[in-house]
């Protein structure tokens, strides 16, 4: 049986991307050779990472602007660094709204001054604080777009005249943004884009050699866009996999395509939190994020004939995160309406039994 | 028809693995889901982190020991820095036998004052510098054991009551040595011991924490120990190949297996290089490394005639880096013998042609 794989990432792709993944480790593109087996500097591979970095700006709309997509490795724990070790000069503004951001945060405060400008820890990141203004001494903004987690979404970005830095690990190509508006936006890819071990890195080539200390080669963003994103030996099975993924969103109508099959899923599952008085959501409504939604049950003692329903329905990765308990149903880019369903279904079934 | 894959990294791994790694992207042992939608956290993939870290220290011979083998994102490039940001306090000695050990000693010259004990930058890299002495006051001694662009490794290593640190990324489970005189070890995985993406780190406990800095979190040692290696969301895939291949090396006979078969490889192109008059060797005779061996035609007018001899043959990626021109025959681990001997016979065809 198939799972239904709620995993709050590493996540779902496509089953045709899982096929194409596969056959290319046995052999790629008819090349008698294992794509893992073959140089990053290959012809080959060369293309694919070119593809890669194309389609990225392309299903963003960044394409033919002034911006570089990258394939770095490091995961976005790695970019809470980078970002503050390029742009980071004598003070940053982050906006903290749950467990990322916390991280991005500490990071930063290694190499200068942090000014959070307002935070939802108040209430365990239920909600995105909505009213605050970034001081005009900033060197850049940071936020996190979702926050896998709480699952809580930023709905509106602040406007600010400083550099708009953001973690979009958690919803990148879930839902049509002006992207333009952002000036650097990394995301591990493991959540909509592809397999655990690259990060795409968008950033706007303006905003860079502003700082005064001295970069070391591997977190300097222009050593990588100087390189084409081949400075050192790329992760090249995790960024042939996001390729096929970013060809897959491409092939089923882009970003809009995704974000209305995710609108409809989450339409699914909120509905039923709502409905069911079993059930209970965590996040604030206005700030339900449609990757991630979190919710408990009303009383703690049927979790185990909970548990069962859903396990025995082939569902996988429904159990909450530490930090907030209960139950979280990520539903990426490639988990189906039909899974959504299952899991409504367990629920309405747990509803009957009771 | 199969290559014969002579690349330098990405390279060869074993058919086997490329068969186990192929069927784990379809269905992950028989669980009904990709290894590359589970979550790091889940049972399956912390069994397959534990294994390939314990296997690692297994086959070094330095289980139960003070050592704590990790396996991280970034490549050696980001041990160039990792390694100076925790280790270099005021000053380290660097022996300079190639390009990565140049990038070694750029990054660690932005943490302190950086000895240069000896280069063989004088003859282009072509040998291992021999006689130097490691300073009293310094904090460490970096060395590079195998250099792959010029084809020369370190027979033996300086004896120095300093910490010890090896970048061992193309030589690694290659060769027997008593591991045990090293205090921290690197490697790409993308040599011999799996896919590009993840990174091996070896090291004995004590000499950390010394520094006076703040290290950021992604690039301390200390973090990535007390996390057993998942801090963060580690390269999963990239880590369960290397799993699969350290499986593959002990079930082989381990490393001393390797090493016999390397001998050989090695000994039989050696002894072409040396005997045909239509070539000659790159690197100083006692210096040669087993995994990468360099030679260039002495008549460049035959290039013509030798590569489409060789590329007829199947073979792969035996073409020189643009710093030593000529030819690389790269034979980790996992390359066969009958490999070596289709290139031995491909040099000696073109002698009877010509």
């Amino acid at each position: 049986m198939k799972k239904h794989n709620f995993s709050a990432g590493p996540c779902i792709l496509p089953q045709e991307v899982f096929q194409e993944a596969s056959q290319a480790i046995l052999d790629f593109n008819d090349s008698g050779l294992s794509i893992l087996e073959i140089s990053h500097r290959s012809p080959a591979f060369v293309s694919v990472m070119e593809e890669a970095r194309s389609l990225a700006l392309e299903l963003l709309g960044l394409k033919n602007k002034d911006y570089k997509a990258l394939f770095l490795q490091g995961g976005a724990s790695t970019q809470f660094l980078m970002a503050a070790y390029n742009l980071l000069e004598k003070k940053a503004a982050y906006l903290n709204t749950g467990t990322w951001s916390t991280k991005a945060i500490k990071e930063a405060k290694l190499f200068g001054e942090v000014v959070e400008v307002a935070s939802s820890k108040d209430k365990n990141f239920n909600y995105i604080p909505k009213f605050f203004s970034v001081p005009d001494d900033a060197d850049y903004f940071h936020c996190t777009s979702n926050n896998t987690i709480f699952g809580t979404q930023i709905k509106e970005f602040p406007s600010t005249s400083k550099p708009l830095v953001c973690d979009m690990s958690s919803d990148i190509f879930s839902r049509e943004l002006d992207f333009s508006k952002f000036d650097l936006i990394y995301a591990g890819a493991q959540k909509n884009m592809g397999p655990a071990g690259t990060t795409l890195v968008v950033v706007k080539e303006d905003i860079l050699g502003k700082v005064s200390r001295e970069i070391p080669s591997m977190m300097n963003y222009s050593t990588h866009i100087g390189k084409d994103s081949m400075f050192n030996t790329p992760a090249v099975y995790a960024v042939y996999v996001s390729m096929l993924t970013l060809r897959w969103i491409k092939a089923k109508g882009g970003i809009k395509a995704m974000e209305d099959l995710n609108n409809k899923k989450a339409e699914l599952i909120y509905a039923e939190i709502d409905r069911n008085p079993l059930f209970r959501g965590f996040a604030a409504k206005e700030d339900r994020s449609p990757m991630n939604a979190t919710f408990n049950l009303t009383d703690e003692s049927h979790k185990e004939t909970f548990d069962k329903l859903w396990k025995d329905a082939g569902v996988n990765g429904l159990n909450g995160h530490r930090s907030v308990g209960g139950y979280r149903a990520s539903m990426y880019n490639a988990l189906s309406l039909e899974s959504v369903q299952v899991v409504v279904d367990c629920m309405q079934e747990l509803e009957r039994k009771i």
